[in-house]
């Protein structure tokens, strides 16, 4: 196992890769910039490293700073948690060079699922569903028009290099298609460096389902369950949980297979996400692959008990996954909530400020994630995901009994601070929702309504 | 179920107990002293009602107080989480009389395991095994030498009242024994308002296993496997885990079945736990059966996944268990260490005081049961519990590290203030608690060494 990890990240992922780190025994360095430098995984990191100023791209997505500051602290490994460079062969890539494991599937494997148009490209020759779409990126406005003409409408344009949402635009009508893709283009090229972009049939009412994988270097290949992301606000998803309510008997058993399928096509290693759109008959297209711990991981942690963080660091140091598909005993039911500091009634507008006061739930099956605390100032400098309450129950109705409960007790408050909870409590008790038979409209009909 | 309980309870059990009745759409009143006005509980609960001073005996041990104030604001149940009036066979049959349902076993299986020698003798007869002792209690010195002598040396004196560990003297030698016996009844009347003891031979270097049964009023009695609390100070458990590591093998199901076998005996229900010393040779031996929620219950609902709490409810309310022996399937390790304000290197000490600063830990598989907050007076009039920190893990090396964790990120501060965190760090780092040979008398050695 490792002895020094450095923590590539900030945030609540950063705290919850060095709290396994620290289970593990293993050394861990936080890198911060200098907003963040009295955070929660700097307090508890055993080293810290101020790597450059609030920009991002002076630091968490600054590879050159990171490595150098894993070089200079003997760190033998980096986990770059999510978003960020977490899906960057390039830093894999200097990593290697200077004998530091990345974790995460490896250079090769991050490039080949890091570009959108490819992975799916790769996956349909694998035998994974896709929609209809174009098989590479559109660099032509001419031939992207035909193109999608013959996919026909509603389509939707992604970013080659996109992730985590952002990069798409939804087209309902063959007028507005040529502004959307020169825009689409446009902020690609400024939010990934990237303008390639590729089109895709634009699915209505469905469900975004997706397959936790965790694969290691000696041919073991397995699926820890699904999880619904479909209450989502242009993208941004809000509430997880598993396993999926209401989806057809077996379906969730053939989508892990499928992914494990996937898996095995590329050589995929470390833990990954699958994520598929599901329709209303019950037909399940992939959308894209991601090569890094996902945000809405806990709620799989919480039913099957596995530590994913411990895993990517097992399998990253070579060793062997200790269980097999059969040993995966999902037990009961499981809710994410994302609480952000962001004002629903303004248009999710970010409310940076400084928290007077944080008192986070606690009690029977409830886990939070966060590193806010009394004192801390939310920062406009990043995301705005200030904690993530997740809670457990012996089937769907008590866990989101007890998200209420928690998100109830959740106290934070702060001049101009405002955050989602109120609004959470709100989407729980959401007919759709709790009946089941929201999908990735819900979310955006309640907003409009 | 019922439209509205009344928690008869202070600190972190009277908030837990709060969390499931809201989770179960009850309405929640709390009762609480004027220095407890201000408590996580009174700021959770639908309702609170003053019901006196500081003083125990005035307002949690104040049976006339409490039915008053549930008739006051039409409370359909009272639950008493552990301690105060929990066992008390008093206010249950006043309940009774007002139509209130007291949560617990009934008046009269209260009354009968509520005299610990009177519970002894009836548990003897139906045919669990009880250390050889004072068939009843002992009223006067020359009988009770008598009954010593018969025994042996080393006994432990205890109050039939007596419970949580209080009330209990050991006896090594013969020309202790008066003194003791004197002290001892004193000490009980002071503390129980009744002097009557009883004595049972005592067991060095055993093991404190307790085993967690529920019961209904259908006939169903189960248990969710056992607890090992030997982690005690002068008799006051400071860590209790699940499952009891290095039993031999099929004693946990043995003690099990005894335990059921004494609820039908007595037609026990509800929730209870029935006390054993383990010997060396793997022989058990019942001590006492507490007929309430215990404070380490936290340990088994993390393996089980039941909320033992509810199921209270639900067999209080007529309901059935929803689950039977078969269905009760635990998972992996959890352990419990309590955080107490008390100062271990000034012999427990009470540490009293505002506190400042109160960060709990977070994150996976960690679950925290406290009334603390930054700005919480802890008071010297109750006892000095502040916090549970529960972790589990997928086995017990796991659930260590993961405390160990747990406990070094939980900061706590005050001026005077002083917990048990760093003791208990030690405590899990002691040889014998880590290679699973500790007894209940390692964590004294260990304050001696």
């Amino acid at each position: 196992m490792f002895k020094k990890v450095l923590i590539a990240n900030r945030g609540e992922i950063a705290l919850r890769v060095a709290r396994t780190c620290r289970e593990l025994g293993i050394a861990t360095v936080a890198v911060h910039s200098t907003v963040d430098r009295d955070s929660a995984v700097v307090r508890f990191a055993d080293e810290a490293v101020q790597i450059g100023p609030a920009a991002a791209r002076r630091t968490y997505l600054n590879a050159g700073a990171i490595v150098e500051a894993a070089l200079q602290t003997g760190a033998d490994a980096i986990h770059p948690g999510y978003g960020f460079l977490s899906e960057d062969p390039d830093i894999a890539d200097i990593c290697a060079e200077h004998g530091i494991t990345f974790v995460g599937p490896g250079p090769e494997v991050m490039a080949q699922l890091g570009d959108k148009a490819t992975a799916r490209a790769l996956m349909a020759s694998a035998g994974l569903p896709v929609l209809p779409g174009s098989p590479r990126t559109l660099d032509s406005l001419d031939g992207a028009t035909e193109v999608a003409d013959r996919i026909g409408y509603p389509l939707i344009i992604k970013a080659a290099a996109g992730g985590g949402g952002r990069g798409m635009t939804v087209v309902r009508a063959r007028r507005d298609f040529r502004a959307a893709y020169r825009s689409t283009r446009a902020a690609a090229q400024a939010a990934f460096g990237d303008g390639r972009v590729y089109v895709e049939r634009y699915l209505e009412q469905a469900r975004h389902i997706e397959v936790q994988v965790l694969c290691d270097n000696h041919g073991n290949a397995i699926y820890l369950g699904e999880r619904d992301c479909s209450i989502q606000r242009r993208h941004q998803k809000l509430v997880e949980e598993t396993p999926a309510v209401a989806l057809p008997p077996g379906l969730a058993g053939q989508m892990g297979e499928a992914s494990v399928a996937g898996c095995r096509a590329v050589g995929f290693t470390g833990a990954g996400t699958f994520e598929f759109l599901v329709d209303g008959d019950g037909s399940f297209y992939l959308m894209e692959i991601n090569c890094r711990i996902q945000v809405e991981h806990p709620v799989t942690e919480m039913i099957t008990g596995i530590d994913i963080v411990r895993e990517q660091l097992r399998v990253a140091a070579g060793g062997r996954l200790p269980f097999t598909q059969a040993d995966v005993a999902p037990r009961g039911a499981a809710i994410e909530c994302r609480v952000i500091t962001e004002h629903p009634e303004r248009g999710f507008l970010p409310t940076p400020g400084l928290l007077t006061e944080f008192e986070p739930p606690g009690g029977p099956f409830v886990r939070v994630d966060t590193h806010g605390r009394a004192g801390y100032r939310v920062t406009p400098d990043y995301d705005s995901l200030l904690a993530k309450v997740v809670t457990w129950g012996a089937d769907r109705d008590e866990a989101i009994a007890r998200m209420d409960r928690a998100l109830g007790e959740f106290r934070v408050a702060g001049p101009g601070v405002h955050t989602t909870i109120d609004f959470l409590r709100r989407v729980l008790a959401n007919p759709e929702f709790r009946t089941g038979t929201h999908t990735t409209g819900t979310l955006d009909t309640m907003l409009a309504g």
